[in-house]
C-alpha cells in the first residue's frame, strides 16, 4: 500500500468505533487508542451494578474487533491520553506518544461534581464497569452488615440509598434499586424486611427524564412510584458528608450510600503547542467544532460524540450526548475523510429515546409516539441487544435477562473479591 | 420446630457446602459462614486466569442455594473467621460473633510460600477467584505494554512468564499460557510474534502431576513441550527478586511474572479457650482429627476438606487434599450427625483425577486406566460441566468452552478497570 496519512482516534467508545469501522483503511493508516483494551457499552451499566450483567457481557476486547473484516492494519494502543501537542501533532500517553496527520478526539465524558471535589471520595459512580461494580460490592456489602445489625437504627441506616439526578442513569439505578428491594431483599435475606430499605430520587428539575416526553416523565415517577422509590423534584443536593445529604432548602438525610448521576463533563487532557488552548473548550469542557464536526482553530482535528459541541439553529446549546449522536457523528467524520468531496454539515437524526425503569417497565419517545410498559420495555430489550458489539455478548446477554426475568433472579449477586471493599483507590479520574 | 442444636459450618467450599445440603435441618439450626458471599469453584480458577471464564461463570451465591429446598431455615453469614473461642463455644468473625454446639470446620486451604513471605508482594497466585483475576489483568497488561516496546530485550523480559510448582494447577496454568503463546498472540497482537513469550514451568520432583499416573506425567509433559513450555524438574525456586529467579542450583531466569502454585497451607485461624490449641495443628497447619473427621482433643468440632488431616493405613500421609476427598467427607461428616448411630469410619472412594493442558489435550487416571487426548479432555469437560453449581453456570460455562473451541477465541480477554494493575492491596491472605 502507499503511504497514508496517519489517523489517531482517541477513544472507541461509539463514536470512534463508527470512525474506525467507516474509515477506508486503503486511504489512511489507522490507530485507536483507548484506557481500557476493552469497548463497553454505557447503556448497561447500570445493570452491571444490580448484579444483572457481568462487565464481561457488555464488553468487547478491541483487538478482537481489529481483527475483523475490513480493519488491514488498523492498530490498537493501550493508553491514556494525556496531552495533544499540536505543534509536533503527537499525542502523549501514559503509556507512548504517538504521531497523527489526523486526529479525532472522541473521548467521550466522565463525571462532573460541579466544584464539589471532595464528592468523589463519598458518592458512587456509573461512568464505567469498574465504578458500577464497586457500586455493585457496596450494595451487596451493606446487605450483608445489615442481615447481621441487631440496632434497627442503625440497619436502616446502612440500607438508605440516595440517587442524585432524574436523568435516564438516575432513574435506571433507581428502579433497579427498587426492584432489588421488593423482589430480592424478601428472598434472599429472610434476616431483613423490605421495609429496611430507603430509596430516595433527588431531581433537580420539575421532572425525571427531562429530556424526554412529559408523558416518559409521568410513567417513570408512576412506575418509580409503584417499586416504593421516595422522588423528591426540585431540589439539589448541596452537600453530603459521607452520612448526611444536605438539600438546597436545608432539608437533611441521614444516607450511607449516594449514587451520583447528576453531572458529566468532557474527558479532560491538555492541548499544547498552540496559542490559548482554553479558548477551544466550551461548556463543560467539550471542544468546540465547526458543523462538519471539525475542531474550530485546529489542522485536521475532529471532535466528535459526546466530548464535541458545536450550536445549531435547532439544538442552540449544542446536540445531546447520546449513543445515537456520537454513532452518526463518526460515521459522518469518517464519510468527511474517505471523501474529499464530502461538504455537507453533520446533521442529526433523532430516532428517539427510551429509558427502563424495571421489569416490564420502560419508557419510549419515538418520532412523536410515546411507548410505556411492556411493550417499551420490550423494545428497549431489543435494541440494547441488537446494538450490543458480538454474538457471544448478545447470547450471555439474553441469557441473563431470560434466566432473570423467569426466575425473578438476577444470576450474578457476587461480591466479587479483590473489590470487595470500595474500588476508589484503583479508579481513576475517569472512572 | 423444637430447639434444635446450632450447627456453624465453617467454610463454604466443596466439603462445607455437602455438609449443608445433607445435614438434617429437622434436627439441627444450620448456619454457614464464608468470607464470601458466593462459593467458587477452584478446579477452573486457572480458566479465568487465561480469560477462558468469568468468575460468575464458577461462582454461585450461597443466598440463592439457602432459598432451594431441604435447605428450611440455614442461615448464611459474610465474615472471615478470626478465631473459634472452645470455652464459650463461639466463633468470631471480622464481622460478628456466633455461638455454636457443633462446629464444621472445612475452611480450606491458602497459598504456602514456604518460610518466604516477601514472595506475596512478588509473585502471583490461583487461589481464589479475585488472585486469578490479578494475574490476567497482569498478563493482558504485560502483552500491550510489549506490543509498544521497542528494545526487543525489554520486551522478550516483559514477556517470560515462569510457573513454579508441577501439579494440576501449575500445568494447566502453564498450559494456557502456551497456548496464549500458540493461538492468541500471533493473532491479536500483530505487534508481537510468539517467539517474544517465553514460559517456564518449574517442578521440584523429577515429574509433572506426580500425584497422577507415570503415564499421564509423560503425556503432560509432551503435550506442554508442544505448546512450548520449557519444563525444568528436580529443581526449585530459592528466591525471586521480581526481576530474576534463583532455582537452588544457582540457576538464575530473568522473569517478570512468576505464577506459584508450589504450596498450600491451612487457612489459619487461632483456637482458644483451651490448654495447648497448637497440639491441634498438624503439617501444613492442617487440624488433626480421627477417622471419624472429629477433632483430636475437641467436644462436638469436626474438621473436613483440605483443612482436616487423619492419617490411615493407606494414607499415611492423610487423604489427598482434592475436591472428591472434601466432598465425600461433606457427606460423611453430616452422615455422623444425623444418625447418632452411624459409627463407621470414614473412608475415601478414589473416584480418580484428571488435569488439562490445552485444547484437545488433557490427562485423566480412572480406577487404574490411563486416558489422554481428545478423550480425556471431553471427559475432564464434561466432568466439570456436570460439576458446577446452578444451571446458569453449566449453560455460560458450555456456550464460553464452545464459543472458544470453534472460534479459537477466548472470549473475555478484558483488563478489567479497577484491577488494571496488581490487587494485592485488594487481597487479604487467603487470596
Amino acid at each position: 500500500m502507499p503511504v497514508r496519512p496517519k489517523v489517531v482516534i482517541l477513544g472507541g467508545g461509539f463514536a470512534g468505533l463508527r470512525v474506525l469501522k467507516d474509515l477506508d483503511k486503503d486511504l489512511y493508516e489507522v490507530h485507536l487508542v483507548d484506557r481500557n483494551n476493552y469497548h463497553s457499552f454505557p447503556p448497561l451499566f447500570y445493570q452491571v451494578a444490580s448484579s444483572g450483567l457481568d462487565p464481561t457481557d457488555i464488553s468487547f476486547p478491541f483487538r478482537r474487533r481489529l481483527r475483523q473484516k475490513r480493519m488491514k492494519d488498523a492498530r490498537f494502543h493501550l493508553g491514556e491520553v494525556k496531552s495533544v501537542d499540536m505543534y509536533r501533532r503527537t499525542v502523549i500517553t501514559d503509556n507512548e506518544t504517538i504521531g497523527f496527520d489526523i486526529l479525532v478526539i472522541a473521548m467521550g465524558t466522565t463525571n462532573n461534581f460541579f466544584g464539589n471535589p471532595d464528592l468523589v471520595d463519598k458518592v458512587y459512580t456509573l461512568k464505567s464497569t469498574g465504578e458500577a461494580i464497586r457500586l455493585r460490592n457496596e450494595v451487596l456489602y451493606r446487605c450483608e452488615r445489615a442481615a447481621i445489625e441487631k440496632d434497627p437504627v442503625k440497619r436502616k441506616k446502612m440500607l438508605t440509598f440516595a440517587v442524585i439526578g432524574g436523568g435516564p442513569a438516575g432513574v435506571e439505578v433507581a428502579g433497579a434499586m427498587g426492584e432489588l428491594k421488593r423482589y430480592v431483599i424478601s428472598r434472599d435475606f429472610p434476616e431483613l424486611s423490605p421495609l429496611d430499605i430507603t430509596i430516595h430520587l433527588i431531581e433537580g428539575s420539575d421532572r425525571l427524564l427531562r429530556t424526554m416526553s412529559i408523558a416518559a416523565s409521568q410513567t417513570a415517577l408512576a412506575d418509580l412510584g409503584k417499586l416504593m422509590v421516595n422522588i423528591t423534584l426540585n431540589r439539589t443536593m448541596k452537600s453530603y458528608d459521607g452520612n448526611v445529604i444536605t438539600l438546597d432548602d436545608g432539608t437533611t438525610i441521614e444516607c450511607g450510600l449516594v449514587t451520583w448521576t447528576a453531572g458529566v463533563k468532557a474527558v479532560p487532557f491538555d492541548i499544547t503547542g498552540i496559542d490559548n488552548p482554553d479558548t477551544l473548550f466550551g461548556h463543560g469542557g467539550r471542544i468546540i467544532t465547526d458543523d462538519r464536526c471539525r475542531v474550530k482553530g485546529l489542522e485536521g482535528v475532529f471532535a466528535i460524540g459526546d466530548i464535541g459541541i458545536f450550536e445549531s439553529d435547532s439544538y442552540p446549546h449544542g446536540l445531546p450526548q447520546l449513543a445515537q449522536v456520537a454513532i452518526q457523528a463518526g460515521a459522518y467524520a469518517a464519510q468527511c475523510l474517505n471523501s474529499k468531496s464530502w461538504t455537507k454539515p453533520f446533521s442529526y437524526k433523532d430516532k428517539g429515546s427510551m429509558a427502563t425503569i424495571g421489569r416490564n417497565k420502560a419508557v419510549a419517545d419515538i418520532k412523536g409516539t410515546h411507548l410505556s410498559g411492556f411493550t417499551a420495555w420490550l423494545a428497549w430489550m431489543f435494541i440494547h441487544l441488537i446494538s450490543l458489539l458480538g454474538m457471544r455478548s448478545k447470547l450471555t446477554v439474553l441469557l441473563n435477562w431470560t434466566w432473570a426475568y423467569f426466575t425473578y433472579n438476577t444470576a450474578l449477586r457476587l461480591l466479587l473479591k479483590g473489590s470487595k471493599y470500595p474500588l476508589r483507590g484503583d479508579l481513576d479520574d475517569n472512572g
